[in-house]
């Protein structure tokens, strides 16, 4: 086979695949799909630059395992061909069942199913077209296969997915206080004990990691606007859904109206499957261009503010809103955009994000010392205090039309 | 008004728009729209992290013209206030008219309307509503203003439009070869007689703007693989024109059908451009997933190549194909896919692409000497010499389908 | 005048100097002594690319407070010309008194005068030959002008000597864990009652620069093959001494002999500060090589070790280093090494040093909030805790030497 | 054998050397005495950054050898393990020969040596100490080893050599102009006939690269102000020859002493090599401090004009200078400068400089088709054409004082 194997990446600037099994996942449709979904969302609505795609990130997270691969080797630790493998099939399909617009809508595809189950699901579905081929992967995705580190490696506190992520995502954003050493991180990576460790010298980019992880969290993943962003894109969904359960009828395509309907219900799950791989972020892109002109003022109202980037207002505090501070807004709302009573929970509401930058319970990153030793990174670390980095941090935010959210 | 002003920008690190009417029309849904257009249509399948868009260009070139004019002014030369916020609108909006996918498609949407007709359409529609405040920029968009280093700035071939774009476009397709002084080239802009030129010691970046231009041509514009992908689109808006000409229903988006089905034919301009404004790459990546499983078998032949990647086999040469070559691959490709003779235009073809690093016609580039004097770039560059600069470089192509391509 | 202004830089692109002034101090030969004083002194043995020099921060200094000046202006306080111009000057003779090598060595040279101190004598210097033009950027550097976030932004906790500094030592170094958002920090500087303070909305952008100076400390400027290295050069200065002191006779450069025999002591501060501008990394180099051959046994074997870049073994660690420990040390050595007791010491010794990330006396970073508050940042930041940034880490080393520091 | 081997490298992030003797070659002081060398000699007075060691470079371009063999490697052409060793040898070890300030001095130092002589006796001696493991490294620098693409990986128009130095050189001056797609050039290098290639696909990465390189060499190598700051050490040289000649005494270091006053044609060539390599930058920089007060009014103005930076002015055309301007310039030099006929050649002189793109001349550069025809650059290349190319460009230029060259 002739297949041009090396890719331009603007993060790490080339990239070699040198595996067919890899080339050929990615050429299959799920994988193509990946094209139509930017990683961030909405986030570009903030951070202009970034319109990469979760097609990208997967690319990224191999390049970075396959490293990560040479570098465990290196020190002496095996790693089979077939092993080698697995893992980066399954580090390249670990996106494949993230929905249009990822985390802010996630839940409201299909209701039992999260992005991690659909991934499992089309995970099993290319397995069977090459018989058998993905079943290690499989395995390793599931954290069923014996060398636990392998499946550390996909998926843990300290997994290349979040290694490409940082780093890809500070670049496309500009934020540069997301950047982050991780060919030092990598360089640095080593097993004990099954479990995937970071050599003591190293523990200055782990302190690193964490904190630009955290900042990166407050500067982008819950900017202010982005969360409002979000929350409007959310309420149109909801909208929809609600006018299309009243029998309204929307025009959308057809993947968008089989999940908004519920039609998934009905349907088998390789039917739900095929038509979940149909759907990305231009179905929602064209739906709102259309329903912004629609005769529920609603729905065309939210629309037209979306097509404006005319967002909520937002106002973010660590305390939850009172009820008079509620209140207060949906008065002020009312006045300015004439709705009745029901409508106004589109335009007035109060939610909650939370983030910790580590946390405490299950897989944490692990320090190796020369003598053999082995402790956590919170411990390890004479910056970082365990109390201080497994904290919850929760805030508590209120939207609010806009001057200019006016129903035109 | 209390307005953010300061983008963040992964090219420049910083954007600051210090004008109010500057941030009004980003907001204006015609601009907006920009988001949904990408800067380099499908680019983005040779290289991945071709997703910027013509939103970010704009934004970048005012960035860039902001600077220009702070240099040109600190060498002495006028720009009031006013004539600096209409440049600023001009380069602002000089891409509202692209359509989807730009160049290769554009000019399928409405028979007399280049994207520069467009624009212009678009910008008069702007200046109603602004009441006139877009007429200066108007007048430089056309070149009727009386300074014409203005209009130069805007277009030209040293305008900020191509600086912004190829350092852009390197920078997003990781094509280091196309990273050119941006900065340096803008410092030592001047003018002198009323045309923009550039100061002596500026010559070498000047020689390597037109290097990296040419060869951003030939490594991406005109990537052999783009080229296919682009002639790939082109043919699927052929066939789908073809068949609702012969009344065949199509599902798709209204502006969609509306310019695949020439209703602009019997609409008014601003009907046209109402409906245009809606029109972006998302419509076309809707349509082509749904008509992946349309009847017709053309059709979906062309849109299911187009979502797996599995684009036309292309070959390049300095001769036209002769007709036994075409005839020889029309042969071939019939028999691996049993299809009618009127169908393997679709799949078998030839055209050309051209180019030219550098235009002997009208706005040559111009370098300043400390006495005065000012030549052409070709005559004052020790490297470059005008017969080669300004020679057309043609290449024929042939496509044909690759062993994939089979009809499903 | 006819001056070139412009000075590429590789960290910031360019650098436009605006002040003739400026300019003419830079051509002084003080300045241009700080071209042979490298900013992080043998650093470069364990980071090759870290051969910067004084002389460029010095000039990035000065570009980001040109910096800090617009963005403080642009938010109404006012800055007289004057004023401005002071700020420059006091920023760009900052770093004048270092003597060679830096911090490991500037106690050394002459008793009472720290770097400081020599500085302020070299810019009095100045502005007597500037006749008196140098006032006010005297008064800024000695706190003694009125306004004081004058004096703040030249010095303090968050002054644009660190700004310079991390993002230079990160880019010279290669480690990506320094960069910092200088630009963006600058953007978000302000005034409030004649403090400096930071706009709330920057806070993440100081979380990220008090660690990243937190991280360069213990991965850099105290990286233990570098603090080995330091130990070594102080040792030979020691030896160089102790053997002029006795009366035997050493090659050096004038500048160096006369430090070395303490000959300021009986000198004008004025002939000390002409000699001090003639002393410089090179008379070190210059020394070393030439010493490697010396008679003395001690003296030649350092330096030989400093050209084969042959380092003492060190060992770090949280407490003490115990006599037992210390003489268990000296044993191994002496077996080595063939040393006489007394010269022992210049192979085993231990002493220890000390960091913390943030003082809580003085000048703290202040963070100010849209309704006029102002807060520390150790009380603002959801991620730092004052106890942890405050903490002082001390770590205690014993240096010995390794396999190859045989007395040859 | 506990040794570090990942250097951090600020242009390609990480240098792994895989290789024990790499890492004790690098150890001896020929090789360490390379951290005093500046790559780019007094360039850094124009371009503050450029203060780079041939120390970095030569790492930089074991590390691109590396990749080169990879590579290669991978395309199914043999190479040894032997045969990689010798090569990274070899490639660590081409600059050995460079005496201070490189090119500019070079041929001061010692009658018959230039640089490549000089580092192929060092390689010689080194060879012995190390008891013939440097043979076939000697073999292959000299072209005298059977497999000819060795050699050109080490020397040839596409080495590695090259291939770092121009990027170097960019990333410390920051001059954009030169930033080369190494990494692409690397990737696309293969063997044809035991003939370093480049795959057709590459061809515009060396399009790029011939022109950054000329660019380079116009706006770095032979900015003007750096040709001006090379003639006055060139000047100081052969003031001190001349004193020292007349029997003067001058204050300078051993090696220093050793070349100016011929010593070395009554030594060994083991002894010269011996001085040689105690010969770097930093003797150059004391000297000239010490001799900006000697009694000889030349030898100290001269030196009080380097330490000033206060350089000569000059004047490039691309005509030799008449007799006439050469006269008026000297006459206008002694009113400035109340010089004696016979010193004023050291004020007032005219020389000139050459360069061309590509050389038609031996190794040309062999681009590979698929067909496996082979071509030359020049003509495989549709912008570049060969008598362009390889065009001599020669430049005249007169130096003279400037305003504040006055004898003091």
């Amino acid at each position: 086979m002739n297949k041009k194997k090396i890719i331009n990446d603007p993060v790490y600037g080339f990239i070699n695949l040198y595996d067919d099994l890899i080339y050929e996942l990615i050429e299959h449709p799920y994988f193509q799909r990946l094209r139509r979904i930017k990683q961030l969302g909405l986030t570009h609505l903030v951070y202009p630059g970034a319109t990469h795609t979760r097609f990208q990130h997967s690319l990224g997270s191999v390049h970075l395992i396959q490293s990560a691969i040479n570098t465990i080797r290196s020190k002496g630790h095996d790693i089979s061909e077939e092993e080698a493998r697995a893992v980066k099939v399954a580090i390249l399909l670990h996106d494949l069942g993230h929905g249009p617009l990822s985390h802010s809508l996630e839940s409201k595809w299909a209701d039992d199913y999260n992005h991690e189950n659909l991934t499992l699901l089309m995970m099993h579905m290319l397995n069977e077209q090459w018989e058998g081929q993905l079943e290690m992967a499989l395995q390793i995705y599931q954290n069923k296969h014996p060398k636990k580190f392998l499946h550390q490696l996909v998926s843990s506190q300290l997994d290349v997915d979040r290694l490409d992520y940082l780093r890809r995502d500070s670049f496309f954003t500009g934020v540069s206080e997301g950047v982050i050493g991780s060919d030092r991180i990598i360089k640095m990576l080593s097993v004990k004990d099954d479990q995937l460790v970071v050599e003591a010298k190293g523990i200055h980019s782990i302190e690193k990691f964490l904190i630009a992880r955290w900042i990166m969290y407050w500067q982008v993943y819950f900017h202010k606007t982005v969360v409002s962003a979000e929350q409007l894109i959310s309420r149109i969904m909801q909208r929809a859904k609600e006018l299309l359960g009243k029998g309204v009828e929307l025009p959308a395509s057809e993947p968008l109206l089989y999940f908004l309907n519920n039609r998934y219900r009905d349907d088998t799950r390789e039917g739900m499957v095929r038509m979940f791989s149909k759907l990305d972020d231009t179905d929602l892109d064209v739906a709102i261009k259309s329903w912004s002109e629609n005769h529920d003022r609603v729905l065309s109202t939210l629309c037209k503010n979306m097509l404006r980037r005319n967002l909520f207002k937002i106002r973010l505090q660590k305390e939850p809103f009172s009820d008079g501070q509620v209140q207060a807004a949906r008065e002020e709302a009312v006045k300015m955009l004439d709705l009745k009573r029901d409508e106004l929970d589109y335009f007035v509401f109060t939610r909650s994000i939370t983030n910790k930058a580590y946390s405490l319970s299950g897989d944490q990153i692990k320090i190796l010392y020369k003598d053999k030793q082995v402790k956590d990174v919170g411990e390890a670390s004479d910056m970082l205090s365990l109390p201080v980095l497994s904290k919850i941090v929760k805030k508590y935010f209120l939207c609010y039309p806009g001057e200019n959210n006016t129903i035109l």
